[in-house]
C-alpha cells in the first residue's frame, strides 16, 4: 500500500499523474489519499499530518509525502525506514514527527537516478522521483539499493509544551476543516484536574464530546488523537476566537 | 464495495485515516468517495446526498456516511439494512431519504464495542467505529452481530411540496456546484404542461437541455435526478439570483 | 485502468456516482482521478490538463473527460482512439491537445445507446453516457460497436506562441495551485540563449529551480512539463504580479 500527502490541492493534475506513474510501474498498488489539503509549502502541517496518520495504516506501508519548496535545490531525496513502514520525499523536516515516534530509524539518500522518471525540468520530484521509487520499492525492491545511509537530515523544532510557574505552556499547532482548534498539549498532561484552558484572555472548562457543550460558547475536549482541542459546537471556533497557528494556550490546575 | 460519505472536508487527514483503518482490517475492500465536501456539520444535505447516490452502487454496497455534530454523546451509532445494501453512520436523520425508499428495513444499534478502535477521545468515530464496522461487515461479519435492532431511531423532515390554490409550492433543498438550483419538485409532478416556474418574482419556463437557454438568463428543467432544477447557461444561477437552500420555488399550471 | 477528469468539483456527488456506475458494469476496473477541479465549464483548461497528463498513464488506459457545458444538446459524445489510449467525453474540443500531439488517431460518434443508463433528464452524460460506455470499454467492447469513425470533429484554437521583431510573443495559459503561471513558449523555443522574459512591464530571469530565487521576487524557470513558468519562491506568483490566463508573456534574446 502507498499514501500520498501533499501541498498539491485538487485543481492540477498533478497527484493524478502521480498515481500514473506508480501503477505504470506498479500496477498491483494500492493507493491512498491521506490529503492533498496541506498549505502551500507548509513543511510543518505536513510534518504533523503524516505523523497523526501513518499509525493508523497497515505494516508495511509506504508513505510518500510532498510538500517541498526546495524541490530541484540541495536538498536530498531520502526515504525513512522506521518501525514497519518506509516514508519517502524531501529531506525539509517533513518527516520530523516519525523520527520523534521512531527511535529506531535508518535515512537513505535516494541516488539510484535510473528509477527517477527524465524529465524537462527539476520542479516535480513526485512525479519523477518520488512516485517511481514508492513503485519500485512496493514491488519489493530493497531500500539499500535505492541509496546510502546518511545521519545528517533535517529536523524541524515542533513545538513542545513547557511548565513554568505553575502554568503548562503550550500553543495552537493545527486548524482543522471545522474550525476546531488543535493544541501541542496531550492528555498525559492532564491528569490531576480540574483544569482551566486560558486562551485569548478567556478561560475554557474541559468537556467531553462536541454536543455536551450545546451553549454555541468556546470549550475544551481532549480528542481522538489525544491532544487537547478548542471548539464550539457546531460552530467555528477559530474563527469566533480568532486564532492562528501559533497562538498561545495555557493550562491551569485550578 | 465500501463507499464514503462526510464533511471531512479535503485539508485535514480525517478520510485518508479511515480508509486505512478499513484497508488494515479488509485489505480487499474497494472504497469510493461519494464526497466529502458536505457543508460541516450539514445532516440534511448528506441525507439528500446519500438518497439520490447509492441507487447507482451495485447491490451489497456498503455505504458509510459520517456527517456527526452529535458524536460521542448518547446519539447511536447505526447499520441501516436496507434493499441489497448496508448502511453505517450515526443516527441523527442521515439517513432519512434510505428510510422514505425502502419502506423494508431493519435498522440495527452498533453495540459490538469490541470491533471498534480504542482511541483516547471520542470525536471521531469515523475512524474509531464506522471504519472498523465497515470494514469487518465487508469481510462477512453478520449485522446480528453487530447490535440489536431498533426501532425508535432518528428520520428527518425533508420537505416535500404541497399543492395550494392550484399553485404546487415547493424550495430549494441544493445548491450545486455550478450554481444550478435544485429543488424537491418532481417530473412526476410536471405531467399536464406547460407549467411556470416562479421564483424569487419573476417566472421561468422549462427548457430541455443547458444549451437550449443560451440568452444568459435563468431557466428550468428537469434534471438527471428528475428534479427540477434552475439553471443559468455557463453561468451560476445562484449567484445571479441570490437563492439559497429553502427559497420558496412556485410551479403554476399556464 | 480508466482516469477521470471533470469540472464536477468536490462537493456533489457527481464523481461518486460516475465511480458506481463504471463498478458496477466493469468490477475490477482501476479509477483515478486525475482532477475534478477544472473550472466550470472550461473546456480549454480541460484541454490543456488531459493533455499534459494522459502521457504519464500505462497503454490501453481509457481517459474520461467530462467538460460539458453544452450536454444534452446535439453536441457528440465521442470516443478518440490515439496511440495505445481511449478518450472518452463530448465533442467540444476538449480533446484539442490529444488531437495535436497524436496525428494518427481515430474519432468515433457514440451511437450504442443500449449501453447508456436510462434516465429522466438529459443533464448527465457523464454518469448515463460515458461512465457505461468507459466501463463496456474496459472490458473489452470493441470501440467500432459504440459507434461510426467521424471526420468533422470539434477543435479548439489553443494559442501558440509566435515570433515577431525578434521576441516570441506568448502568454500564461494556466496558474496552478500554487500561483505560477505556466506559459505557451515550450524550453525548445529557448536554446540560443540568454533570454529575458518580460510580463507586465517587468523583465524576469530564467532560473532552474524555486529555490535559487530565494529573494522574494518573480523569476521564470522551465517547468517539469517543458514549459516556461512564472514563479515567486513560497510565494503566489500569479496574485504578485496580477496575471490572469491570456496575460502577454514576451520572449527577449539578451
Amino acid at each position: 500500500m502507498i499514501t500520498l500527502t501533499t501541498d498539491f490541492g485538487y485543481r492540477d493534475p498533478f497527484v493524478g499523474v502521480m498515481k500514473g506513474v506508480i501503477l505504470g510501474i506498479a500496477p498491483e498498488a494500492r493507493i491512498i489519499d491521506i490529503t492533498h489539503g496541506i498549505s502551500p509549502h507548509d513543511v510543518m502541517e505536513a510534518a504533523l499530518t503524516i505523523g497523526e496518520s501513518y499509525g493508523y495504516f497497515p505494516g508495511g506501508s509506504i508513505h510518500v509525502v510532498v510538500v517541498d519548496p526546495g524541490v530541484g535545490s540541495g536538498r536530498k531525496p531520502i526515504v525513512v525506514e522506521a518501525g514497519e513502514s518506509l516514508f519517502i520525499g524531501p529531506d525539509n523536516g517533513v518527516f520530523s514527527e516519525v523520527y520523534r515516534l521512531n527511535k529506531e530509524r535508518a535515512v537513505y539518500h535516494i541516488t539510484a537516478s535510473h528509477y527517477f522518471l527524465r524529465s524537462p525540468g527539476s520542479t516535480f520530484h513526485g512525479r519523477d522521483v518520488f512516485a517511481p521509487v514508492a513503485a519500485w520499492l512496493s514491488r519489493g525492491t530493497k531500500v539499500e539499493n535505492i541509496g546510502k545511509p546518511i545521519e545528517d537530515y533535517a529536523s524541524l523544532d515542533i513545538p513542545a509544551p513547557y511548565l513554568k510557574d505553575d502554568i503548562l505552556h503550550g500553543e495552537a499547532i493545527h486548524i482543522d476543516r471545522f474550525g476546531n482548534v488543535i493544541t501541542n498539549i496531550m492528555a498525559s498532561d492532564i491528569k490531576d484536574g480540574p483544569f482551566a484552558v486560558n486562551i485569548k484572555d478567556g478561560t475554557l472548562d474541559i468537556r467531553d464530546y462536541y454536543e455536551e457543550a450545546g451553549d454555541g460558547r468556546p470549550h475544551a475536549l481532549i480528542n481522538s488523537s489525544g491532544r487537547l482541542e478548542i471548539f464550539v459546537y457546531k460552530g467555528n471556533a477559530a474563527e469566533i476566537l480568532n486564532i492562528k497557528r501559533g497562538e498561545a494556550v495555557e493550562l491551569k490546575k485550578q
